[in-house]
């Protein structure tokens, strides 16, 4: 935060990239390379994220957003009379404006418990589907998207994520992950799934860099070798390829260089748990026990006026009885001199 | 029933059309006419709605079948970026392998109330949507869809339609009625909503002739002029636009002729009353109260088995404790014949 | 034609349906048949086809109309990235109100010759695509579109068509025969490809009824069991699926008994060949010479306006010095009387 | 180029983003901005381009890439029954993967000229949709798309963009630019129309980034206020919505503050006027005269061969008798050594 700057904990993606980034584009600017993603830096990068991952066969593919990478690899992987299971607060059901029934696909919606899918009512919806008499007229369930963490800062455990895939590999249906704030899962003392958990469970996921640290990118994980042939050229028709590709590569090489991703997951973490602790301590009600940078709590319409004058953070739902739920969120370039001076205010407010 | 078919009342689109359709179809069929909707018989069908409408600026246009009907007619006064709101048991929600979403559209779901939309959910849906500070990010609602009786047999009163056309007037976005089975509410006793009050309230409906005596074909009705600019090109890129448009036009002005339309509705719903005593004679539980064509009964495994056995019925939903809801359907073609054995049948079974 | 009709020759599609047709329309009609194509009668016309087609493992489909046909088979053959071959003259470049497109896919178009694709043509698109280095920013070619007989009223010859399925193969791509007119073709003397042939050579094909005797409807042919899984729900979510499909299933059957379909598309020529022969004797110039149904003739203005005062013809094309093609469109309807009024009426203008 | 580089003139956007633009990314790195272009990065460059433009009511957006700001602005100004012209040659119809079908619109073609449209064609076009007796089964010309400099490095000149802005506004369709390029023809001594010429003829157009200097990003610019409502959502819809708008904004804020854009401009054509010079002077054969920063030349096999073992340039098409199109691309980044060593070896294989 520069100084004239009111206190701002309203997202995860209020700056620009990490600085070693920063470095790293400035020190290749002047450089030629090809386009597409054709370059060295997308090449590195994608060796580096196979090892990560440990699966050496994966084709990776730079995109830059998450909307746009949710919209491309959901329409590419589905057939024309296939919809995607979702649950009902996921990204594509909820915030991405029909993208992906504009591709002409269905979200079939699933409760949310704690923002999660459960592998029991996916397998319900699959069978129900199949045994209906009607499911010819009917849109065929053809994947599950989920996110990790969810939208709603929770996390999935290894068991759940076995669970899940277990039911897609029985009906023969790819399992997506969307990793958008994967950096942020990962950094989690509770988290017990790995990036190579991931790609051994998955049929595709994505590596968040928009939120994690990167000025933009989403990285594109297909564990085994062409899962979807002709995804370049789908890239290209979802409008999704950036023509200097060498951006995009060179995020993803810095952020799988030496362990940058985990650790900036770390930092959210660690001003999140302080964040946590401090509200315990001043005794706010918790709309979700979340484990990740993202904390909702929940305010009277008095404790929510006093604080918003004081800091800047995300307004996410309106309750009965004038309650509000709102979310702080932390990130890779979070402070400790702001961590401490929103605890202060946190305090303040609450007494 | 021709004599050595089993007993059925699994639809209302089991045989062909009316006879005096027939009748007319077969004696105009040497006559050379020009194609698309542009004869004569086409011509004296929309003057004919148009009179039983009272809506004399009315455009009308004659498709084939009900799901291209609707999905014709929601792409084309859609926006892009917005979507339809529908009940969670709407034919467009369910049954049309995701034509909706096919032509780039999200169906926005309303828990239904005995297979009906209520005014105030979409009053507070519309609401929700513009107060959201994200609501550029998410699907506009723009339009209502409902059927008229539902697909679960209800009737929406006038009163309940008023109501609704004013919430959309009052958002601005059209209200659409798919009148599939629209003769059988209007011959309803119960039913107060009139085709003239359709007209008034509603920005397009459709007059269904496929369930209701035509061989196929629905009448959509603009009841105000021009509402949709170009919907004919629309039509025709939708695939729904049939080279012999007279038949289509023929079958309409017969239906439309002499009040044919409401005394085959009428038909229905005598049979359909009978069949309702019996079933409360012999004590059936019922699994939703309704006045149209459409009667929807519990039964046990063992009643179901024993029935079906008898009479094809269409089932329609598995409950828990093994019990089963089955639907039983009369239409213009139910003779009383076929009526009278249908109830000995179910008064057997129930004993 | 009733007498107090004017001489008309402008389609042919101006009439309903063969008598045969009717008659068996009339005869069946309260009968209770099951929907959707499940019906006897819907599977009696599949095995009366597959005969006919000497192709007993053939799935067969029936749909409304043409352009609808067309729409849901390419879109339901080709995948997202690829576009569909076509003669520049193609029904689906010109006529189809882009509903190719509104599927999502690009009409690549080839020079027309005589109405025709030629092979060496399509060899060398496709070649010219995957040689080019930019061909993964490019639309790929994933399907070949022809008519048989062709917009213009032209045939391809059995040599041509195996060269063209030769090229297909090879580039493994599927061959698509559009054959809204076939009756008109296989009627021909000069036409050496029979059904088997063209079920032998292509992929997929629909063997029109529209203009060839039925009410309505078309018959997709593949050949080759499940060559597109789940087809029946792409119909549906085409808006292409009819409930009461018994009366595609109950004409069809009629049209491949006793070979009703070569002996109507014989009428179609016979009464052609009687045109052509006093158009020849009377000195009109041919826009193009054909061996089918449709015959193109250019006109003077002067010529134009004698011969509309007459007959109905229909307008093909304007050209240079206020020269017209017009098109005479003889079909199963045509009669001996119609045919020769027009004749006389030919003869008449020339003088 | 760094010094272990093979020399490469194969494209414009083989670099990063002027060194201008790095700097401020890199000073503003540490900033927190509200996302979604809502920042003052943003919303400065909004000012400065409406200043350029002369167009002080213009709404202006950021996409991230040329294929996908053209897939989102046709896609929002079309109807669904609409399609675009482009000249053949143009980027929507070859190079974009089908992204415009994608979206469900044909492009409807014109022969090129030198790489541009010509207004008597495209009103010769207009003009025979609505004369045509079928236009309503056909796609209705809805927009103008042409690309300024043209994919072929030529240039229309104001007055033709004035008959061209004519012939759309008598058809009420609207004109779209595509200024991919745009730095390189503002640039040109040859180049007549201003950006405000530009605004005022056209109704939509955008401003280059990618290829002009910017490390991504393209200005959509609607001189008219409210052209399109929603667009935002449409933006978002299509994937095209970059979180952290703040790049794009400051990267156009510099680009537009003190004359950056046209003076990066300038340097490319200067190093391709030399280029030029020498081509000429070295007796080389030129596929197409072209002012702008676009070198299309001809060559035998041998000296291609010889050319690219030196300097990486980039295929453009192959001709008859074995002879080949290169195209030699300068850009803001072309340093004056790297133009003398390519002048050098255009000398040394010519000899």
């Amino acid at each position: 935060m520069t100084s004239n700057q009111k206190l701002s904990f309203a997202s995860d993606y209020m700056e620009g990239a990490h600085p070693a980034i920063m470095d790293r584009l400035l020190s290749t600017n002047m450089m030629k390379t090809s386009g597409y993603g054709t370059d060295q830096f997308s090449e590195a990068a994608r060796q580096r994220i196979r090892q990560a991952c440990r699966a050496p066969e994966a084709d990776i593919f730079f995109l830059v957003g998450g909307t746009q990478t949710n919209a491309t690899v959901i329409d590419a992987m589905l057939a024309s009379y296939q919809g995607v299971i979702a649950a009902d607060t996921g990204h594509i059901s909820i915030h991405e404006a029909g993208a992906i029934e504009a591709g002409g696909h269905k979200v079939l919606l699933l409760p949310q418990h704690e923002g999660k899918l459960q592998a029991k009512d996916i397998s319900h919806l699959i069978q129900s589907y199949w045994e209906d008499e009607n499911h010819e007229h009917m849109v065929m369930p053809g994947m599950v998207y989920l996110s990790q963490p969810t939208e709603s800062g929770t996390l999935y455990s290894l068991s759940e994520l076995e669970a899940i895939s277990s039911v897609c590999r029985q009906a023969g249906i790819p399992l997506y992950l969307d990793g958008a704030r994967l950096a942020y899962a990962l950094a989690c003392p509770e988290n017990d799934a790995s990036l190579a958990d991931i790609a051994r469970l998955c049929e595709v996921f994505y590596i968040g860099g928009t939120k994690c640290g990167a000025l933009f990118g989403e990285a594109v994980v297909f564990p085994r070798h062409n899962t979807v042939p002709h995804f370049f050229t789908q890239v290209k028709q979802h409008g999704a390829l950036l023509a200097k590709g060498r951006l995009t590569g060179l995020m993803f090489d810095t952020l799988f260089t030496d362990g940058l991703y985990e650790r900036i997951g770390q930092n959210a973490i660690q001003k999140a748990d302080q964040i946590r602790r401090c509200l315990h301590e001043a005794g706010y009600s918790f709309y979700l026990e979340t484990p990740t940078n993202q904390i909702f709590i929940l305010l009277t319409k008095q404790e929510s006026d006093a604080l918003c004058r004081l800091v800047t953070l995300d307004f996410w739902a309106k309750l009965p009885d004038d309650l509000a739920v709102m979310r702080i969120a932390t990130s890779w370039a979070t402070t400790q001199e702001d961590t401490d001076a929103l605890c202060s205010v946190l305090k303040k407010v609450k007494k």
